[in-house]
């Protein structure tokens, strides 16, 4: 069997996850889901499957501590299916304490650098980001939200990173690379410390929700917290992980690189529907054999719509899982009802972004002016 | 005999500075002397050898068209004699033509990423080296005075530039290095184009003036240039190169990693004629010899100061290379007198840069104002 590979830039396979603990350490997130008195639906489908030092956050929340959430998005026109797990995870996070703060970067120094979009252009589309996580749910009362291309702070913390990191230290972590990419992790790491800075009320537990995929990334801002704690008093950052979905194409994992593979919060009810309707499924070769052997639900894409986001409650999840497998359940009608519920999530979730937008333009402007007064001497 | 090596984060040992036209195509400075109606110090002793594209400079002074000249400095402390070099030629070109800006890039990042510097520290400093220039001759009102800390633009510039070069370009120039010293070279290739911005006129000839050893940074600086060239209409930038001066300790090359190599602007005249007092000469071993053979000024660092920064006028300079080589001059009058110049010199610049202070200070913020309302939307 070959070696799971976690590229963050690439198309990681995993095949098993729980591999990834004794591989690279990520631990399993079972022995904490009883400290949550209502967890997520990502902690009770076991969708996010692993977690490092998960147990600093819980204890800040427990006792009533500050701490900090952060994740963010490169606003290259598309709010995919993969932001939204991230999303849905900085959310439900945000939401256990009144003493959270969700830090959101909006990586537009990227997106010029990689897809050659203007600050203009990207200021456009990160209002729509903004917009759509507002739109799933985000507190605008507990959330920082900041452009790489006026966050001064973080290019700092990555200049300060890019003295203290070896050749070796990234080759290790990320294998022989492009000068860009090295760069572009240590401005992520600085993303992800930059919450404990002076200008933020100083050392905190700061979670960040992540595909496996981007464990990368953790491990080596991790390395540099401690690198950098006593000068800087970091504490390492804590990280949870959830499962990559699996590509409506029928390949590894859904991925923004391939636009068939999913969908996104942008695309039309009727784009949305189309690509669901032609997915690759778990199904069998006749009607007679799958009733008879049941569907495979672990390798279907159209299954993991259900699991991942679109299901109205767990039991549906579990219904949905058993009727496939069983043969109950055909793939023509599984599709048509994911396609009745992605229609309806993506209709409403439109209108409710639509009616935010106001209110994201508030929480940029807002969060704008906080940053450039905080920390001036 | 050993190749000539240009190592901007070394000690360079250039023996054959005309070789450095052959093997990195810099010109010689020779045939465009005629176009300068009074040459500065740097140009008429040979100082300034070497160039790329300076006719571009030129013309735009002849034409009255506005260019930049960039230069900058660590804010680690001190104000050594290099500094005083590069700011000499920066002065002067600025001096050239009412058109002429000078950008002057406080790179407080790095001296906090590699001296672990706050920038509270820098920015003392940093007060203390603008005064400095504008002791030199600097004018205020044809300069821009920016921290690199507050500098977004070049960030951005060494983000995208990131993503443009492959590291085996950054090999090809640099050698195999740290990635520090990578992402360090694209900041500066950044500080280096940033006048050429739409922010400060778009597209302009730039000369950065620089010794022979930063040669890597302006080749990879003026390949950037060409690679972005289409997108931001970037000329390559033009630079003047002076030679190394000789360490007053007798090795190679003046470093400011070599305190005892030299004295900085902020020694006290009686520590700066203490360094030249026990300076390694050219002179022979005995005073017979040196009656009979000469000295050998073409290795010694006291006629250096001379040379460089020291002497009356051109006529002095090759007074005392004459009596030197002549056997007329001994090692220990030739020191006194070079003792009485520095002294002198040392005391007088004080003054100024004290009372420069309040220019400096005021320099400081009017730029700063300037540069945060220059390219807002």
């Amino acid at each position: 069997m070959e070696k799971d590979k976690l590229d963050p830039w690439g198309t990681s396979s995993i095949k098993d996850y729980s591999r990834l603990q004794s591989e690279f350490g990520i631990q399993p997130v079972g022995p904490l889901l009883t400290r949550f008195k209502k967890p997520s639906p990502h902690l009770s489908r076991g969708i996010d499957f692993g977690q490092r030092d998960l147990a600093r956050v819980i204890d800040a929340v427990d006792g009533n501590k500050p701490y900090a959430v952060m994740s963010g998005i490169k606003p290259d026109g598309v709010f995919h299916l993969g932001n939204k797990m991230t999303a849905d995870d900085m959310i439900y996070f945000q939401s256990l304490s009144k003493k959270s703060t969700v830090f959101y970067a909006i990586a537009d120094v990227e997106a010029y650098a990689d897809n050659g979009l203007s600050f203009n252009e990207s200021s456009k589309t990160a209002l729509r980001n903004v917009a759509d996580i507002l739109a799933l749910g985000l507190d605008p009362d507990q959330a920082v939200v900041y452009k790489q291309s006026e966050e001064m702070r973080v290019m700092r913390l990555a200049t300060i990173f890019s003295r203290g990191v070896t050749n070796n230290m990234l080759k290790a972590i990320y294998g022989e690379r492009q000068i860009g990419l090295y760069m572009s992790a240590l401005v992520q790491a600085g993303d992800i410390l930059m919450p404990q800075l002076p200008d933020f009320g100083g050392p905190k537990p700061v979670l960040v929700p992540v595909g496996a995929d981007q464990d990368p990334h953790i491990r080596l801002t991790r390395d540099l917290a401690g690198r950098y704690g006593s000068e800087f008093g970091f504490l390492p950052p804590s990280a949870i992980y959830h499962r990559l979905e699996l590509s409506l194409t029928g390949g590894q994992k859904m991925s923004k690189r391939v636009p068939e593979s999913g969908f996104t919060l942008d695309d039309t009810p009727a784009e949305a529907a189309k690509r669901v309707k032609v997915a690759f499924t778990g199904g069998r070769d006749t009607v007679e054999e799958q009733r008879r052997l049941g569907g495979r639900a672990d390798i279907c894409p159209v299954y993991d719509l259900y699991r991942f986001h679109f299901a109205k409650d767990d039991e549906h999840v579990e219904r949905v899982y058993y009727e496939c497998t069983e043969g109950i359940r055909l793939c023509g009608e599984c599709k048509q009802e994911a396609i009745g519920l992605v229609k309806t999530f993506l209709e409403q979730h439109h209108k409710k972004r639509e009616a935010m937008m106001g209110d994201a333009k508030e929480l940029l402007a807002k969060s704008r002016s906080y940053l450039s007064s905080t920390g001036k001497e």
